[in-house]
């Protein structure tokens, strides 16, 4: 392919959801859009998140002229407190998002330093070589942006996080107009959003939430408990909306929920009519009819609001008898369980329990198939990538792709690392860089590695014997009997026997090999081996065992 | 409540999907309907599997007049190997379930002794005081039953697994007009599957799975590999019926696909023409689109086909670019993540992948609403009780019969060991007894638990420190510096200095101490106190700190 050409590189959110970062070279320039963070899989036992692999995009430093964010979510903007400090350059979004960024960054001790921009709807920012315009679209949270890009190669639309809503209850719609227009005059490659590729039809519009809501309002004669994203302003509106038009007054409880409500209050994204809003100390006395709580959040992390009303262990709200409780949201993959579990336990406490499988209280916030398809006819990209899913969402959007007319040539299914290159007639994946999961495990970053996170899962399956034997620093020999600690493997008591049959048995086997210390490696083999069989054989476990000497 | 009274106590199944049990006793008889297991929760960390706790039901061995059972899926008939040689009574089912469970004791070599009986459809048997009557219900495997159940307060219908399909592909249609006909006789109470009460609707006919794979088979000229539950005998009859409409041979992969199916060609719920299956060595120089793979199992688990298929890890099925994968089943909760892992690596091969949520390749086997408030009709009970599922799913249940006209006070909404005691004009929740989860963890059933399992999640989530502090004997006084083993906390090279520290501050701490062997237990305490701090201070960890002394 001839010089000069256009890279392109997903380093996260290409084959997962979450952790969505992507990087853009041309020449002496690079620009980075998004940098967001994954919550851990069941199987990264005791990882507190995920964020990118950058040491790429660190060896080219002096390239990176800024960072540009779509919108305020976490699997977006996330990683910023861990990597900003290391890539040190501007960061451009639109305000709302902008406001996220400084808490996020505050709260890990990250603001002082950095350099925030914001960007109005439909604004424009000049990156070396590439000009960046932010387009509105519609989300699940208020201030998304989708981004056209000007580079020397052509123009590039990448879609951010979106959905068609034509009667959004926050922000402005989709600017198809603006898309079609630039159809018109032809675009290199277009980005989209394929988290729900594998959904048919169109993804209702955030109004059909207001009518469920209104229901729920005049019917229920006890008190609404609705849980969502803090994030999710609009659903916040369509509740106090609600509880205005039922004479009932809101009570905004928790802290991210009460943070961001200010925030957005304070922004403009946000309207409340004077005396809606509640402080908790109204509550006493005040007719069940009357009142509404707002809390988050529905993921059901076990600090999270919801998990604690209904373990009966939050400050603020204890559920009563009658209560309705609304979970306005959908569980993170991997969560699923915990939020059964839940939601059992408030049925359990006489709650009604409305979640998204048994009423329409919530819609999600990415397009299905047939508006993925409308982009797609109005973009008319001539080379397509698509972005944001797992594998299969990828592969889903690039059958979409061809079933409106692309030839798959032209379509482009990577994944994180992929290199593509592209200049104004060709495009081509060239290669592959380092990228991947770097582990966040309380205060470090990075030193979690894959030995650490195997002997989690080992240890986690069946537990752990540790032999420390006691050898005499002279002659080698065994000085009295090898001790066995165990956790997590039996039941001590119950199986004291046979603990003390397979310390006898180490015991045989060094007496017999008059281990001397210049042997360990050997003999650590040897006890590991027979400890391995013997415990398989007694109860088809396999502990992880791990002999130790001291030499006294 | 005057005597004589019948108790009906569940002992598993009310609260949680699986693991189905439940016993009726009047005076001196009691039988058990269902003997299932549960799969283990992400939570129950290395456990295999979890079986119903019967030791109420033991203290009354003498009493037991026998064990009926449903249909033969494992939540209904897989802890049988485990306790049937403890309960020693003889087993009822129909002929496919008495196969199946057949095949579960052989394998767990419980054969032998078993007193297995088979029951006709529609027939009946006497178990001292109790009548029951088996009447033919629909469900995701042949020979399914219902039972109705005369005992001398009145008449019980039990639904067992159950969803209406009037136009099944095997077996016979749920008998409606039995149940109408004693739903005009009277009817005490009413035991019904709640699995789905949260789903609106009806549950689609199987017959609509016939049509989308003609459509596979009809379109792709690649080969179709089709993945489904074994002892969904239906299924692999419609894909069967389907391959031979096409002029497709059917190749029956893995050795439990392979022993059902031969056992439902020799018991005739299985009907293939000949010369459709065909045998492995055949496969060679066949064209692709004149072959069908069915194999199974389509939940995941690591053993599993598909997942060897998926991992290139199969002996005989290697995924070619072009095929078709087809996922008839519904991943078991807590395995979608595998699932979903499994589906994109089939993509990344090139394979086209339907599974339900994007082609409607498989209807699950239990009714929905409409389906559950049908039954609620025509059976008219007095009382009525949701069985099988969650708590809200029972809650729900109890909603819709509700909605049907039923009074709230003649619902009862229990969980496992509540004890219902009833007499022909009055139902009360009396008491409750024990009943739980036993655990089966390799070759031990029931020695694991709460103690070994949060061991378990506390070595998963940050690890262990082992401390080894050798004392002389007679002194007390240390001997050496204490060594160190961890595992899964830290990278023990990057972190070797901490973990050096960590080890002076133990030695200081006891120095300054004197510790002498009696005073044992202050030490162990106060070098755990000391390391959890300094752990926590370094890394924000809580690994599991066991200090151990080996006295030379």
């Amino acid at each position: 392919m001839a010089n000069p050409r256009l890279k392109i590189i997903p380093l996260g959110g290409l084959g997962e959801i979450g952790k969505n970062m992507m990087m853009m070279e041309y020449e002496n320039d690079i620009i980075i859009i998004d940098v967001g963070l994954m919550f851990p899989e069941e199987e990264m036992l005791g990882i507190d998140l995920v964020i990118p692999d950058i040491s790429y995009l660190l060896e080219k430093q002096e390239k990176i002229r800024g960072i540009v964010i779509t919108h305020g979510h976490e699997d977006h903007i996330g990683a910023l407190p861990y990597l900003l400090p290391q890539l040190n350059v501007p960061v451009y979004s639109t305000k709302l998002t902008n406001g996220l960024i400084s808490v996020k960054l505050k709260e890990r001790r990250a603001l002082s330093g950095a350099k925030l921009k914001v960007v109005p709807p439909g604004g424009q920012v000049t990156l070396g070589k590439f000009k960046i315009e932010f387009f509105p679209v519609c989300h699940s949270i208020p201030d998304a942006a989708g981004l056209i890009i000007y580079t020397p190669v052509g123009t590039i639309v990448h879609s951010g996080d979106f959905k068609l809503d034509y009667t959004p209850v926050s922000g402005k719609p989709t600017d198809l107009s603006r898309l079609a227009q630039l159809g018109a005059q032809g675009i290199l490659l277009l980005l989209s959003d394929s988290t729900y590729a594998a959904l048919p039809g169109y993804t209702p519009s955030e109004r059909v939430i207001g009518e469920t809501l209104n229901h729920i309002m005049a019917d229920t004669p006890g008190r609404v408990i609705v849980t969502t994203f803090s994030s999710l302003v609009s659903r916040v509106q369509q509740v106090i909306d609600s509880a205005a038009k039922h004479q009932r007054r809101v009570f905004i409880v928790g802290r991210s929920m009460s943070d961001t409500t200010r925030m957005a209050l304070e922004l403009g994204y946000l309207n409340a009519p004077d005396g809606i809003l509640a402080r908790i100390d109204e509550l006493k006395g005040m007719p069940r009819n009357k009142i509404v709580f707002v809390t988050t959040d529905s993921q059901g992390e076990p600090t999270s609001a919801l998990v604690r009303i209904a373990n009966r262990d939050h400050r603020q709200v204890h559920i009563i008898r009658g209560d309705t409780v609304v979970i306005s949201a959908t569980p993170i993959p991997g969560n699923e369980s915990l939020i059964n579990r839940t939601i059992d336990s408030l049925f359990k406490q006489g709650a009604q329990v409305l979640y998204s499988q048994v009423a329409q209280v919530h819609v999600h916030g990415h397009g299905s198939q047939e508006e993925l398809k409308l982009l797609l006819n109005l973009v008319k990209p001539r080379f397509f990538m698509p972005i944001h899913g797992e594998y299969r969402h990828l592969s889903l959007h690039a059958k979409l792709a061809q079933s409106v007319g692309m030839l798959k040539d032209d379509i482009f299914v990577m994944e994180d690392g992929d290199i593509l290159e592209l200049n104004p007639q060709a495009a081509k994946i060239t290669g592959k860089i380092t990228s991947g999961n770097v582990y966040v495990d309380g205060m470090s970053v990075g030193d979690i590695g894959s030995v650490v996170l195997r002997n989690r899962r080992m240890l986690a399956r069946d537990g752990i014997v540790v032999v420390i034997i006691a050898v005499n620093r002279q002659t080698g020999k065994l000085v009295g009997r090898p001790d066995i600690v165990s956790r997590g493997f039996v039941d001590t008591r119950e199986s004291k026997d046979m603990l003390d049959e397979s310390r006898d048995l180490v015991a045989r086997t060094l007496d017999h090999s008059g281990s001397r210390p210049a042997e360990w490696s050997f003999t650590n083999t040897k006890v590991r081996d027979i400890l391995n069989k013997f415990y398989y054989e007694q109860t088809k476990r396999r502990p992880m065992v791990l002999p130790f000497m001291v030499k006294v």
